[in-house]
């Protein structure tokens, strides 16, 4: 049996969570904490990062979100997230980096700091200066948001694709954290609500990180 | 015949680069300067960022490095740098990230800030401590890139693969810059002289970055 190192807020971990979910392969969740347990993660991934998914039985830990995914993808064909020409799981995987890099280094990962880190592990304050320019920033992605929605039936194109499964893990954790704020962005809002509705995400919506509250729309479906 | 939008010392070009060489793969050069043609940059890719790989006979342009090796690995089959079993493919790929994200944030990008962006963009001096720190991480990512060259033939396995490519991308830049001293890693610096001797390597060596000098060792095949 699979698991999967990672914890609650981690959106490359979510991103795999979904993936593996669309494709119904059987995981176990473990708990892994990289600013507390970070020589124990560094064991199965050098780069001490979340996730990992490992097979104790069969020698196998894999690190890397996007290197997961690939591997996801070609070993098991159900419900194929990176198909098409190749131009189009060209752009699939554009769009895989916008928002694992982009949106996280201006949006997640930033919220992550101030609103996890800092409380969890340092017991700092958030610093408002960059909460709002995080917040400022995420309008900016969803502008683009909106008009990859606004032209096309998924984000890459005609087919539900891990595109669609990264930007809602990134934009699940910048909402959970407060930041998002959907006045101005009716597409991207419908999209969401889409994504959030799908069997795969519901687990992820019922989950907790401890000490801090997500706002009351965050697991709301129609919200 | 495409053309690649880059400038010299983008390490995620060079990676390109790398691969069409190793794949022989023609293409022309298109400097671009992400801090100074920004919008243009924005209109062929949306995250303002090189390299860019376009074929305007097509109307195909592709963004993200990653996404551009995937393509070309999948629609060119000459010389395979993404081959071997789904395990073997998620190692090349977990070093490719460990390259193109922590080596990046670590050193090259660091680098780049202080002694390229500084110096052409802001006219400012480079930040002496910032510069001390890169080099310091870089230290650390070469003990482990001893290791990886120690236990393998080469960094992913047995066959020189996009992992080196990547790694050796990375290198090349921070070398460059001057971040990079061998003393105490003789197992990455023969690695990299091996990288250094092939043919695909040789047009990155002879170029330069106006204003920027090198270090006399960098384009020196056995130093």
């Amino acid at each position: 049996m699979w698991q999967l190192h990672q914890f609650p807020l981690c959106p490359f971990s979510r991103k795999v969570r979904l993936l593996m979910a669309e494709k119904n392969i059987a995981y176990e969740l473990v708990r892994t904490l990289p600013w507390e347990q970070g020589e124990e993660l560094c064991r199965l991934n050098h780069a001490g990062r979340t996730p990992v998914l490992a097979d104790s039985g069969r020698n196998l830990a894999l690190a890397d979100s996007r290197a997961i995914c690939e591997y996801l993808e070609e070993t098991v064909e159900r419900n194929p997230m990176l198909s098409g020409s190749s131009a189009a799981r060209a752009e699939i995987r554009r769009l895989i980096a916008l928002f694992d890099e982009g949106f996280f280094n201006d949006v997640t990962g930033p919220l992550l700091n101030e609103k996890m880190k800092k409380r969890l592990f340092f017991r700092q304050p958030p610093d408002s200066r960059m909460l709002r320019e995080a917040m400022k920033a995420a309008h900016e992605h969803l502008y683009y948001l909106d008009w990859l929605v606004d032209t096309r039936n998924w984000l890459a194109g005609p087919m539900l694709s891990l595109a669609d499964l990264t930007a809602a893990a990134q934009i699940s954790v910048a909402d959970y954290l407060g930041g998002i704020d959907w006045t101005g962005h009716e597409q991207s809002r419908t999209w969401y609500a889409v994504m959030k509705s799908r069997p795969s995400f519901r687990p992820l919506l019922a989950e907790k990180m401890e000490g801090i509250q997500p706002p009351a729309h965050y697991a709301l479906v129609d919200a």
